[in-house]
């Protein structure tokens, strides 16, 4: 028996208890967006901290001015091995409205799916879920061996969730005991239950807030109704114009440095014989939104988009009320590409606002969010050990895809700490982060457990 | 002493136990919109049932499918005089957002200001203050004379305030009862502090609430966003197509049947010297909204509108949630006038809607106010009767005008009981009703009290 072999052993004995510690996680509400659940992510914060200084991590929980950063290390056991960033966060997103879960999104559920038993509450996948199965592989390494067989350093955040505002000047603080090789995230999809995948690319995001006040109060509509501004009419007309009939977004240089997709690439995609039929299907839609000229994959994983993810303004109770008020908002989020400037965008998103609103329309701006989209390089040997990890694991080569989410640390990383990232994940394309009924497949858990072990296993063996 | 000046002076003696039945009135939160205030509006409505009671009134409370109808009468001292309909409404719109309340608003404040001493509250002047008025002068008519000089009905319903979905249905169903020769309301506004007027036109309203439906759950933006329709962006992109640049509603048919202001009338406007540079700088604005083509009380007054009331979708709580919404909805009012055909606007707003919206929106309706608007006829000797009493109140002669709002049952009285409706109201355009801190004058309430007093008295003189 290898010592593969036994540190996969030894995972399997103690799977049942390493779901046990990631259902325990998952209890705690640690909601970054979220002021009330303060406590909650501290303590979510101190439960990952506690498992990895059983294992001979040397950790500490480091302030910042938002939610802590658990930082660790373990030298390793083969002084010549490379260095690895293992990063994660332990944050997640609301659970609202908590009247479309199933269960209270809280107290995890194990519940039988056509792949076998999954995990639903919130965090289950995104990125708890993920987490844990690196956390179980380092512990199925140390419970076998005493020791990790490479040089790791662990960074937990948790702000991911509301765009990591305190992570980058962390990073810079930082930097000298985050020097790694690479940094390793699952914070990404599988291509299918049985299918394993790396993401190569991931889109950028700014995410703003506008508000638009009119009125110094709220008005009758009867006695002001056509002479006085309601700002809910002229939010509703500014952010009307945001698509043109194509799909495109109508921001003055919005699509300034986005490239087209090679012909390569798109084939190599065509070759995955995604089907967006199927993907609108499952969710109740028949027809694709967004750029209609466009490919589906283009559109989810190299396009940028604009979304209005929430919007308010006026009555919003049962019945009706003759209001005109004298405020409303809305919270839009743009995913960006490769060569997209984060900055522009928020410049050309105001000046688009400033534009497209009449007379006595207050703008004011919060920004949630700024991190431009990237490719990762995929020529080294992190790379090949990890396609050599998933392919041993499912008995598959893996697929090589895009990512239409935004994983905001890789660009820091690179451009802070000079590094690429491998972006190795488990979640299923119905896994529902941020939704109701979050779930994770146990069965994708375990391949995550035993993907991340083999991993380790291969660096070693190419050294 | 004539009997009139009898009649005022035992108003002037009670003036303050007036006040403190008021008050009285307004702490019961009748709002109609929210039924956890269902037991509130039976109060309120018990509450004017028994006052009216006290003064020789046969008074029956009647359940309708929603709020309770009170209808008293009295027969009055005098068999030759007219037969008099009073209408108000015990009903107040929403409070909310509280806490832009200087003090509760279920919880009236005398506050001093620059017409003496005011009465804060949600409901001080929109109805209850307004009705409080006659109610008072009936009193006083009965303390002093044991009766009512005429002939009265009162009608007090309790759903003014959510388009009155059941008051139509009532009023076919006692017409024999509602015979009177003219109705009596005080809902409207005097011209302003000093000078009191009839209002002889209202605005219609048809009061839609839209719902937009696109997928089966809420999505992850990164994972959907740029294939899956956005259903807030399909909202928006609709709803913001609703004006054009020039301020018109882009509604098809929307103008139909709208008659243009005649010389004269535009005339008598003008002379009224209304400022809408004072009316919008009260409310923080400088410049109009609306149609850029009309006068200010033409907008105000006898042209149609299209308001959003209320907005929402998505995430609305603090920081930020890249979520793609599974709906959004919104409120959408219109004020209609005489011409224009309620049905004929329903119908056109969701074919815009249909029309306007992108394959995969699902979108359904709820119906919550259709009035068309209307003029009244000013050649019968009750609205002389009235101008006489409000010129000898106010030593002024009363403006004729028109009025924003929309009093569905005046279009009810004419079309069903085949009545005019002689609006004589006492509020001022600062009174906010609809909006925090509504108040009412206690000096227009009591010219308000004289007024009705004085009315009764010249329609005997006129017998």
């Amino acid at each position: 028996m290898t010592v593969t072999e036994q540190v996969l052993a030894t995972a399997s004995a103690s799977f049942e208890t390493d779901i046990t510690r990631w259902l325990n996680w998952l209890r705690i509400p640690s909601v970054s967006a979220q002021p009330q659940h303060n406590a909650d992510c501290i303590a979510a914060a101190d439960f990952a901290a506690r498992e990895l200084a059983a294992m001979g991590f040397t950790v500490e929980i480091l302030p910042t001015p938002g939610q802590p950063v658990v930082l660790a290390h373990h030298a390793g056991s083969n002084p010549s091995a490379p260095h690895l960033l293992y990063y994660g966060h332990y944050d997640v997103q609301p659970a609202e409205p908590f009247e479309l879960w199933t269960a209270p999104p809280f107290e995890p559920q194990i519940v039988e799916g056509p792949h076998g038993p999954r995990v639903v509450a919130r965090g289950a996948v995104d990125d708890k879920g993920q987490v844990a199965t690196w956390l179980a592989a380092f512990r199925a390494w140390f419970d076998t061996t005493g020791s990790m067989p490479v040089q790791i350093t662990v960074l937990l955040e948790g702000e991911e969730e509301i765009g990591s505002p305190n992570l980058e000047p962390f990073i810079v603080a930082h930097r000298a005991r985050l020097g790694a090789d690479i940094a390793v995230i699952s914070d990404t999809n599988q291509w299918d239950i049985d299918t394993p995948a790396l993401t190569t690319s991931v889109r950028g995001m700014v995410y703003m807030e506008v508000h638009l006040k009119a009125a110094s109060r709220d008005l009758h509509s009867g006695m002001y109704g056509g002479s006085a501004l309601n700002p809910i009419n002229a939010l509703t007309a500014a952010l009307g114009q945001l698509h043109d009939a194509a799909g495109r977004v109508r921001i003055n240089g919005f699509y300034d440095g986005v490239a087209d997709v090679s012909d390569a690439q798109k084939a190599a995609w065509q070759a995955l014989g995604f089907s967006e039929h199927d993907f609108l299907g499952e969710i109740g839609l028949t027809t694709p939104a967004g750029e209609s000229d466009r490919t589906a994959l283009e559109r989810l994983w190299v396009r940028p988009t604009a979304d209005i993810n929430g919007i308010w303004g006026g009555y919003q109770g049962a019945g009706s009320k003759t209001v005109i008020a004298a405020e409303a908002g809305a919270k839009i989020s743009f995913r960006l590409v490769p060569g997209q400037s984060p900055s522009h965008i928020i410049a050309g998103f105001k000046h688009f606002m400033d534009s497209h609103v009449p007379p006595d329309a207050k703008l004011s701006y919060v920004e949630h969010a700024c991190a431009p989209g990237l490719e990762i390089d995929t020529n080294n040997r992190f790379v090949t050990a990890a396609r050599s990890a998933l392919e041993a694991e499912f008995g598959r080569k893996p697929a090589m895809i895009g990512c239409g989410g935004s994983i905001p640390v890789v660009e820091g990383f690179r451009r802070v700490l000079g590094i690429d990232s491998l972006m190795m994940g488990f979640g299923l394309g119905d896994d529902k982060p941020h939704s109701p009924d979050e779930k994770f497949e146990i069965a994708c858990f375990r391949h995550g457990v035993n993907s991340h072990i083999r991993f380790l296993s291969d660096l070693l063996d190419i050294k």
